[in-house]
């Protein structure tokens, strides 16, 4: 079950002028179910994305660098789950295309104004009739109050949709922000097995946006892991209508930073959302390294601690078997490490340092903390002064059941 | 249940000439189980080890290199299970020195002439006083023909025993080798959580020693996975006692390469078993990279399949959602792959080509190899002329059992 995550049915996902949702249950892998989605955005919106640096990236990934690259005006995404349409060569390209060329003729825009999504299954070929035979009923409901329609319809193994909400005064202009995402297994930096779409009706020059959703992606979607493997469709869209009112923001502008960084804590929760909805998730466990001699070694250790089975097999049985940390923090390759300089902290409890437990820690401290579903590891390096935060969850019977049984 | 792995009664473990073994019962962490292993050694025998890079390397692991490091005639070893002894500070050095001194004194040897190993749980001391409580009766039972009890003395979450003999002449001599491990999960390159003595009464020099024991485990040891963890504690011995009556070995020697390959051949019929028997493994995967540009891009490609916990419970279901696999080898690090260039095969079935799935294949083949339980994996990357193959295992509900149960 998702750990400490907001039902659907609560999370008011305010609308966006300028962007209208429409979904439909086109049958692409199951029944009944939505699996497509149709966003379409105002004239003179600026749209920015990020995407997995898998190898093997999708055709619709590819699609949309390629259209993106262009510069065009972005007026419509289509996204469908079912089939990833990923590891399907030349013939996935043309299926995605198509999908784009029929949305743009009922649309009345350019294909290369359409960026196509696709999550699910890898190395099958995308049902592309399907997916066309339901977008004119994806168009025909498309309308600004339809978020959460949407969180519904891009989930695959999600538990629970996904979306947030943020409003606030720009220059005397009120400006909304919502922001939707999927993904729950797969999960891994650089990005998640995640889609995740961003819009505000706030005005936002191009380099500004995509300035903002660097940012907010190496704060939030680059610091989450499940499972260390990286998607092949990884993708998160930031979109801007200019239908606020608002003047146009841009990086010398001082709301820069204000929007830049409510815009990120959408992305951090919604990144947050994913861990919280892991494949078999029980427990939310925040990483933290601290005073590293730099970003990268503070990133291993806590990667190695977030990527090892057996800390995260631990935690799900609430087990405080806190040397497998020790061993994690040891085989996370910072050669000169002198594990007598460290601390290692379960929430504000010590339990490690000068190379072993610490003299004040008691088991049954470290056992009342393995009882919560939310817990911080910390570890202090004592060799620099970077930091860096990540996030994960447990190891659980669930994640093989889920993975074991996810194509059947 | 392991895979395809000799039961214990069946190994007909062959005494070698020099070498005794004897073991207790001490009650380390359990009660009513072998956990004390005492090996001792002919006067003039030779002995080499390799250990883990862990940083949070044990305390016996510490004393082992320093004593090898001293180049003293190494007399005796000495293993407990229960307790790894890592994690645990100065106060876990002059544990395992104690326990050093101690059977030291029983045998009438120096401290430094013995060599100790612990694995077990991390970050709790080692209950020394019950080791050396231990030591008198497994001095007692000390005998050449008691390789089995030596190899069910080291198990910890092992669920059989392991270990492997070969014969061979030498110079007109007979000369034999045998050998056992230990180890089922924290698995990883750089060792497995593996304990491995191998035991031959050939004569071989001490740089020869030293040159085998580094060619094997680059090919066993060092080719091995289970769940990507690197533990505190792994150790591989080898020891050559001169009892045969052969000639000593040198590295100029005809022999040498014949005598090299069978001790590499015994580690790796070791370091497999050790995979067989993965914790909660109901598959054993071979996985071959070949006709990459170097050894360390194909070991990324392997090792990227190998850790996968998608992938692998793949397997565990018998699901042939090989997608899984390219978006793996897309993600392996290889910045300028071409996914175009690369073949994958299940066995011989050529899967996918062309950047996506191959014409030829149908998913009744997939389905087919995957009822096996010994499975290949073969990707030829087509971009350079070096190969490697790594084993691993599959990842089933009860890798999660094990582990979330193993303190309690």
């Amino acid at each position: 079950m998702p750990v400490k995550l907001t039902a659907p049915e609560a999370l008011s996902l305010l609308p966006v002028r300028g962007v209208q949702l429409g979904f439909a249950k086109a049958y692409v892998r199951k029944p009944n179910r939505k699996d497509v989605l149709v966003i379409t955005l105002a004239e003179g919106s600026r749209v920015a994305g990020v995407f997995t640096k898998n190898r093997f990236c999708a055709a619709p990934v590819i699609l949309c660098k390629d259209f993106l690259a262009q510069k065009t005006d972005i007026r419509a995404l289509l996204v469908n789950t079912g089939c990833a349409n990923a590891g399907t060569g030349e013939d996935g390209l043309n299926r995605a295309e198509q999908s784009c060329v029929v949305l743009g003729n009922l649309l009345n825009i350019n294909t290369n104004q359409v960026l196509p999504f696709s999550t699910g299954v890898i190395l099958e070929p995308l049902p592309v009739d399907k997916v066309i035979a339901g977008l004119p009923a994806a168009i025909e409901n498309l309308k600004e109050d339809n978020w959460l329609n949407a969180a519904e319809a891009i989930m695959t193994t999600d538990i629970v949709a996904k979306g947030t909400s943020r409003r606030l005064m720009l220059g005397g202009k009120q400006v909304t922000i919502t922001g939707i995402s999927k993904g729950s297994g797969m999960i891994h930096p650089n990005m998640a097995t995640m889609l995740g779409y961003i819009a505000t009706d706030a005005a936002i020059s191009q380099d500004a946006l995509e300035s903002i959703i660097q940012y907010a992606v190496n704060k939030s979607f680059n610091c989450i892991t499940v499972d260390g493997d990286t998607s092949t469709n990884d993708s998160l869209i930031m979109m801007a209508t200019n239908q606020a009112g608002s003047a146009e923001i841009t990086e010398k502008n001082t709301d820069f930073t204000t929007l830049r960084d409510v815009l990120t804590d959408v992305a951090i929760e919604l990144a947050q959302a994913i861990v919280r909805d892991g494949e078999g998730a029980t427990k939310f466990m925040t990483v933290t390294v601290e005073a590293g001699k730099n970003e990268t070694e503070c990133r291993k250790v806590a990667y190695a601690i977030a990527h090892s089975p057996l800390i995260k097999t631990a935690f799900f049985a609430s087990d405080p078997n806190l040397g497998r940390i020790l061993a994690a923090i040891g085989y996370a390759g910072i050669d000169d490490l002198d594990v007598n300089a460290l601390q290692l902290y379960l929430g504000d409890v010590l339990v490690a340092e000068n190379g072993g437990r610490a003299a004040s820690y008691r088991e049954e401290q470290g056992a009342a903390i393995m009882q919560e579903s939310d817990i911080l590891v910390r570890v202090v390096l004592n060799r620099g002064k970077e930091n860096i935060t990540i996030w994960t969850c447990d190891f659980s019977y669930d994640y093989v059941k889920i993975n074991a049984d996810y194509r059947s």
